[in-house]
C-alpha cells in the first residue's frame, strides 16, 4: 500500500512560540509521540507512522499588537494511523490538540483513501434538483412559523399554507421532538398529505424534511419509521450527534431520502478567532463528507450572523469540485425576505436555497402570498429582470417589497 | 403532569444590547416563537410551552472597556418542549442560540423530570473503588508512552511495566484506532494477560480501559466484544460521538465496566469567554449526567492547560451531591509528576484520580519505578508527611524528586 497522508491546518495564536517546533511537537506528539530519542531501528519501523509538518505560516508584520501573531500549520498525519470515519480524524488531528493554546482547525485535507469511505451526499444539488424537477433557479425552502404546542391539524394547515405558495422544500423546527402532540409518524402523515392537496393545486413537487430525533442508536429506526409513513425528507442536528451518525445515515440504503443538515451548535465551536473549527470545515466540508444533501448555516444578511467571507467559503467547500462526494446545496438561512433575492443570488448563484421563515409567514397576504412572493423573487432574478420591475405585475411580490424593501448589495 | 422547567444560562457579552429584551426574545424565540402578537385563548394554550426569564445580571462597572460589558442570563425551559436526551436538551437551549452573538453557555439545571431519565455512572466513585478495593486514597493512573506502530508484545511489555509499579488505572492512548497491529480483542487479551501477571506481583488489581472506537452503531457491539475479551474498563471519546452515544453506553446493562470520557476536541468548546460551553458543563455535568465514571479534563498544572479555578469547577460539577447521578472521578491530566500529589489532593482532596503519562514512563528507573514512586507520593500525602522525607526511605520517589522537584503551590 502507497503512504497516504490527511492534512489538518491550524492557526496558532501566540506572541512568543517557536511555530516551527511547535509544528515538530505536534507532528510527533499525534502520531508515534517521541521521535529523535528512538533508535535507528525503531525510527526505519515507525517512519511510516510519523506525522509531517506540511508548512508554517508565520503572520509578524512590523507594528503587531499584543495577541495578533498567529501562524497557520499544516500537518499531515498518515492514514495508517486511524481508521476511515470522522470521530477517528479529528481526535487524531484535533482531539488533544485542540487544548493546547490558542488554536483553531481552519481547514482540513483528507486523502483520497480516506475520502473513498465516504459515498457522501446520496442526492447531493442535482439528485435533489431531479427530485423536484427544477433545473435551473434556486430552490425555495419555507420553515413552519412555530410547532411547539400545536396539533396536527394545525400544523397540517401551516404546512398546506406555505407550499401552496410553490415553495419546493419545508422542514420542520429543530427542536421539534418526539411529543405527543405531533408524533413522528403521524406529523409525517399530516404534512405529506398537505403536500400532496398543495401539489394537486400548484403542480410543484416538495420535499418535506421531518426533523429526526431520539437516542442516537435509534436513529436508523427513526429515519425508517419517518419514510415509511411518507417522509421524503429528514432535518437532522448534526453536531448533537456527531459527524458519524450523519455519516453512517447517509450510507444507509433504506434511508432513500435527502437529508438537510441543521447547524444547531454551531456558534459554539466557529465563530471565535482563537478556538474551535472554522465554519468552512464544520458546516462545509465534513457536512458534505458526511453526506448532508442540504447544509444550513447563518446567512449574512439577518440578525443571526456570519460575515460574507465566511458564508461564501462555506458555499465553496460545499460545492468545489476537488472533493469526490456530490455537492451539497448551501442554505444560508435566517433574516431572509423576497427582497434579498437579488443579492443571495448574486453572492451564491443558482445553486443555493433561499430559506426563509418569517419573510413567508410574515407576509401581509399570508403564507401562500408569502412563498409566491419568494418563487416571483427568484423567477426575477433568474430572468434578469429588477424585482421592482417584475412586481408590476407580480402582486405578491409587490407587496413583501413594500413591507422588506430590496437590497442589492 | 406538574409543570417543570430545565434551566440554562448563558453569558452574552454586547457594549450596547438591552439584555433583559433579549432575554425575553430568547425566552420565546426558543420556544413557542412569538407571544406578544398572540391572542389571548392560544395565550392560555401556549402557557405551558412558553420559556421563562430566571434572572438577568448585568455586568457594567464604572470605566468598562469596549468588549467588558456583558450580563448573564437564566431562562426556564418547560422540560414539556423536549425529549428526554441530551441533545434534545442542548439543541433547545443551545442549538440556534449558540450562533446568536457573543453568547456562551455557562451553566446548565436539568429538571429532576429530566434527570430522572438518566441513570448516570453505574460504578462512580464509590464504585469504582469497590472494583479495586482501594477506598481511602486518590487512585493512580497511567498511559502507555506511545501506542501507533507498536505490535501487541511491545503494548503488553508496555502495560506489564506499568502495572508492576502498583497502578490502579491503565488507559489506551485516545487516538489508538482499529489497526492491524493491535485490533481490539487481540489488544485486550494481551493487555489484561499482562494485568493478571502484575496483580500476582503486586497483589494489586487494575482497570485497563480499553479505547472505543469505529462506527457509532457499531459501538454497542464493540463495547461488548472488548469486554468478552476481558475488557474491565473502556475509555470513550465523548464529543467525538455526542453525550447521547455515552449516555445510551452506561444505560446498556451487558456494559457492566466504568467508562471514562476522554475530552479530546473539549477545546473547540470551553476556552474562549465569548463562545462554547464552559467546561464545569462540558466536561462536569454533562459529562456526569450521560454516565462517565471518570472524566478526563487539563490538569492546571502541566503544559496542556486550564485555569485552576475552571478545573476546580469541573470538579465540583462532578462531585456535588445536587445531581441524583453518582459522582464521577475527576481526572486532572497532562503534566503530571509525583512531585505535585501535594498540590493536587491540595487542590482536588483524596476522590482524585492522579493521571500520568510521562511521569510515569519518564522516571529514570522505568516505568515500574515510576508507578511506584507516584503511589508513594499518594501514600506520603495521605498519611500527612512530606515527600523528602517520605522519599528518605523511599528510593523510587526519591528519584522522582531529583528528575521533577515538588510543588505544593
Amino acid at each position: 500500500m502507497n503512504q497516504t497522508y490527511s492534512q489538518a491546518t491550524y492557526r496558532l495564536h501566540d506572541d512568543k512560540a517557536d511555530f516551527a517546533k511547535k509544528a515538530q511537537s505536534i507532528a510527533v506528539g499525534l502520531t508515534v509521540g517521541s521521535w529523535t530519542e528512538l533508535p535507528e531501528a525503531a525510527k526505519a519501523q515507525m517512519q511510516k507512522h510519523l506525522g509531517q509538518v506540511v508548512s508554517v505560516d508565520v503572520y509578524e508584520p512590523e507594528g503587531l499588537q499584543p495577541g495578533e501573531r498567529y501562524a497557520d500549520i499544516t500537518i499531515a498525519y498518515p492514514d495508517v494511523n486511524f481508521s476511515r470515519d470522522i470521530p477517528a480524524f479529528l481526535v487524531t488531528a484535533f482531539g488533544k490538540l485542540s487544548m493546547d493554546g490558542k488554536i483553531k482547525l481552519i481547514d482540513i485535507s483528507p486523502s483520497d483513501d480516506f475520502l473513498s469511505a465516504f459515498p457522501g451526499p446520496k442526492f447531493g444539488i442535482q439528485g435533489v434538483r431531479d427530485l423536484l424537477g427544477v433545473q435551473d433557479r434556486p430552490l425555495v425552502m419555507s420553515i413552519f412559523k412555530s410547532v411547539i404546542g400545536h396539533d396536527l391539524d394545525n400544523l397540517r394547515e401551516q404546512f398546506l399554507q406555505q407550499a401552496l405558495g410553490g415553495v419546493d422544500l419545508i422542514k420542520d423546527d429543530e427542536i421539534l421532538f418526539e411529543n405527543p402532540l405531533t408524533p413522528l409518524e403521524r406529523r409525517v402523515e399530516a404534512c405529506v398529505s398537505a403536500a400532496r392537496e398543495a401539489e394537486r393545486a400548484t403542480g410543484q413537487k416538495l420535499i418535506y424534511f421531518t426533523n429526526l430525533t431520539g437516542s442516537t442508536f435509534e436513529l436508523k429506526a427513526n429515519a425508517k419509521r419517518a419514510i415509511a409513513a411518507g417522509a421524503n425528507g429528514l432535518l437532522f442536528n448534526v453536531l448533537a450527534y456527531g459527524f458519524d451518525a450523519l455519516a453512517e445515515l447517509a450510507k444507509d440504503p433504506d434511508i432513500h431520502v435527502p437529508i438537510a443538515a441543521h447547524p444547531a451548535m454551531a456558534g459554539a465551536l466557529y465563530p471565535s478567532p482563537h478556538y474551535g473549527v472554522a465554519a468552512p470545515v464544520l458546516l462545509g466540508k465534513l457536512m458534505r463528507i458526511a453526506g448532508a444533501d442540504l447544509s444550513l448555516f447563518p446567512s449574512p444578511y439577518g440578525s443571526v450572523v456570519m460575515p460574507k467571507a465566511e458564508n461564501l467559503a462555506v458555499m465553496e467547500a460545499l460545492l468545489a469540485p476537488t472533493l469526490p462526494q456530490k455537492p451539497s446545496f448551501p442554505v444560508p438561512s435566517a433574516g431572509i425576505h423576497p427582497g434579498l433575492s437579488p443579492l443571495i443570488m448574486g453572492d451564491f448563484g443558482p445553486h443555493v436555497v433561499v430559506n426563509a421563515g418569517g419573510g413567508v409567514h410574515g407576509h401581509p397576504g399570508g403564507a401562500a402570498a408569502g412563498g409566491r412572493a419568494f418563487r416571483q423573487a427568484v423567477d426575477a432574478v433568474s430572468k434578469g429582470i429588477a424585482l421592482e420591475q417584475y412586481a408590476k405585475d407580480h402582486e405578491e411580490l409587490r407587496i413583501a417589497i413594500e413591507r422588506w424593501g430590496v437590497r442589492t448589495s
